[in-house]
């Protein structure tokens, strides 16, 4: 009995000393990020030097040699180009919205009526078809929800369909509002075809002050027509709704989107190799896309910068990993994820053994917990590093995390995913919209984020899952 | 014994209704914040019709009316100006701080050298004295710390020291570093002029990345003389920085601040009255002075539209208090506290009860935590709350929690005090800058600290303390 109480009591103490060398450890990574960090200035220049980079674009290509350049530069003892074929989705043009009222003149010598141009703020959805030259003009049916489209169907044909689903306010995670509304982006416009519209217009998914237009995937059901999609602005969307009300309104939209062949692609990879495991691989990653209407500085320059901030902390406070650790910038989250598919493939094909990967790409906004998804064992374990990451931000480690570009190495492999959360009330603000440029980014809020997944990733790296 | 589990199993069942009652009281009050928050908007008509308002200002008396009517109309049952005395400083002019370098001239064939005039950008400190219309001419003397000051004392003599203690970037909780570096704003002075200083110079108390200088009061200590004290934009720090690692260097500097004679100021205050307890008073409150240079967007603008948010949503929602709360805009928090001390004094004059006083003067960040001072028993109650709170925001009730404006109350009756402990890492960017304006403040951030404090002050109004 004495024996075992020694045992345990030895236990303790050499967990206690584990847990002090650890704690030392993340303070002195998070230290170096938050004296020297280099996140804020590598997001100055991939969002003002390289700038929009959807996938298939020349400012992606541009977007990967920077990346290369800057694994290099921050300390990657490799780094390499994963190509893979991504979509070529262009938005080939300007987007138009107009609609044209009969105005009395002014001038009471001359009351004739006369038709006066109102220009709305709208933008095309991504992998949307254009219009064609002559545009598609029509009378707008403003719907609340799908249930009302269903219930006047009968109406829908011929007409232009303006989805007014508001964002919800009343959800504190802004992430749910988002999942929400976002139905009426993704389904809208093939439920809307579906009888007969021959366009569609999407409240922005935002619940922002300003009038900025939030594109965003729309994904079309094959059994329907392919029709216009736009998303307009909320103070435009709350113009168009008030003409609704008062009467009959025709709108004409002209967009210019199609796809072009698909394309070269890459993800851009930067590896430290494990001294100890080196078969047992950790994956930490955002994604190098980003919508082509905006600089992409929380979506996802944030999770780029803030992957490649981790690598080079490690090397600059001289960590050396037990496990190999790849830092991963993925090709094409926003409208076909081929660059996930791809990592996971070739992890796949040469057997390799990836026991967590980890994403940010929910912008880079001061971190409050990280979500992980695995067996109950491992997320008990994770649970237990609560009080060595909790001082950096973290407060929390919730059950449930992930990124849509590690999604297919967790479905191939059962790989356990960790996402860092951080606070959401601003990133609908500026998502997918020309608003998400560097000026939105916190320089300490950005380094935060790494230093908290710095410190998860070195518990794993530690003590595996 | 079964009685006895049968008497508990009820009271578990009734603490279960009380929690759900509570749930749902919190939620639509949140809902109202979230749905129809009015603070977004008086925050906009405070900083953008209002502008700056420290004490004694015409600004804060404009300041005043405009919170007299925002309270009545969000619902005040009652609503009124309480007189005090307040400091009347002023900056008197424009701050001006220079160097003449000597050049060489850049055409080849007139290589003369000139005196090329460089300004820097500089705010004179709060309360400080001005130069004279003649300004302050004198040897920079650059020290990091106050050590250095000690050590080197004898060099001081005529000088202008300039201290360029570093805003601390390892701190997580920005307070930390604030406090840190705050002494040299507000020991500074007084310690170089002990020694003959002419004047100071004091690197902001900032990690921001622009070169805005951060005002806020300093402290002379009356034993010495009173020397010209300015803060200086951290671009220009450094670059003065670098001048005095090269060589001497001169320095002149023009401020023109004064202290007028006290004048009159107002608490703001509006109430509530309690159905059941009304002599049992809790206050929540926020200050209404801001610096001279700045809207005054964060500190603390936003504590006084949540401070009446709060009480909007109560009136809107159905809410009715059993205990009297009353909803301060406070006089004078910045230099002198005058609005802080008034309240507590008449509040003992009157023998009020106070029980509960809660400020919001950190941001109007994301609500991140509530700070509690009280007796442990208190505590105790307080945190058995903490499930109905954590949801919207503030997943911690931490130990220590009050603010400068309810201290007073504090030391006088020992009533409990409280604190929003909002998100820390973007304040200290633009506090006491030109950069505390509304486009800095977002407006769910905002919302949901109001919301937060009603939660909180809900709880207590339903259970007391």
């Amino acid at each position: 009995m004495r024996k075992l109480f020694l045992f345990l009591g030895l236990l303790g103490l050499n967990g206690l000393h584990a847990q002090q060398a650890d704690s030392v450890w993340i303070k002195k990574i998070a230290d170096e990020i938050l004296s020297n960090g280099r996140a804020y200035e590598n997001l100055r220049v991939l969002t003002k030097q390289v700038g929009a980079r959807l996938a298939g674009s020349a400012g992606m290509v541009k977007a990967e040699q920077w990346g290369l350049k800057t694994m290099k530069e921050s300390g990657a003892q490799q780094a390499w180009l994963q190509e893979c074929m991504v979509p070529h989705w262009i938005r080939g043009g300007k987007d138009e919205m107009w609609s044209n009222t009969l105005v009395s003149g002014n001038d009471p010598k001359k009351p004739d009526a006369r038709l006066v141009r109102k220009d709305y703020d709208i933008a095309a959805l991504g992998n949307s078809v254009g219009s064609g030259p002559a545009g598609v003009s029509g009378e707008v049916m403003l719907v609340n929800s799908f249930d009302e489209l269903e219930k006047r169907k009968d109406e829908v044909k011929g007409k232009i369909v303006f989805y007014n689903y508001k964002f919800n306010p009343t959800y504190v995670n802004t992430f749910l509002s988002y999942r929400d509304a976002g139905q009426y982006r993704g389904q809208g416009p093939s439920r809307a075809a579906k009888y007969g519209a021959k366009a569609v217009i999407v409240r922005s998914l935002s619940h922002a002050a300003d009038n900025n237009p939030h594109t965003g995937a729309t994904r079309y059901d094959s059994a329907f027509e392919k029709i216009p999609a736009v998303a307009i602005g909320l103070r435009d969307a709350d113009l168009l709704s008030a003409s609704v009300a008062k009467g009959k309104i025709n709108i004409s939209i002209k967009t210019n989107g199609q796809f072009l062949p698909d394309t070269i692609g890459h993800n851009v990879i930067g590896e430290l190799k494990g001294s100890e495991f080196p078969d047992e691989i950790i994956t930490v990653g955002g994604h190098l896309d980003s919508w082509d209407n905006c600089e992409g500085a929380h979506d996802d320059g944030a999770g780029c910068v803030q992957t490649i901030e981790i690598m080079r902390a490690f090397v600059a406070s001289g960590y050396k990993p037990k496990r190999t650790i790849r830092f991963v910038l993925f090709a094409n989250e926003e409208n076909g994820l081929r660059g996930g598919n791809k990592y996971a493939e070739e992890a796949k094909a040469k057997n390799e053994k990836h026991i967590l990967a980890m994403e940010s790409d929910a912008g880079g906004f001061t971190p409050r917990s990280i979500g992980f998804s695995g067996t109950d064992e491992q997320y008990a374990k994770v649970l237990s590093w609560k009080s060595l990451i909790a001082p950096y931000g973290c407060t929390e480690i919730n059950k449930g995390g992930g990124g849509a570009d590690i999604g297919p190495l967790n479905r191939i492999f059962k790989t356990p995913t960790a996402s860092l959360n951080p606070d959401t009330q601003r990133y609908f603000d500026i998502h997918h919209a020309r608003s998400d440029v560097f000026e939105a980014v916190n320089k300490r809020e950005l380094e935060l984020g790494a230093v908290n997944m710095a410190a998860f990733i070195y518990l794993v790296d530690q003590y595996g899952l």
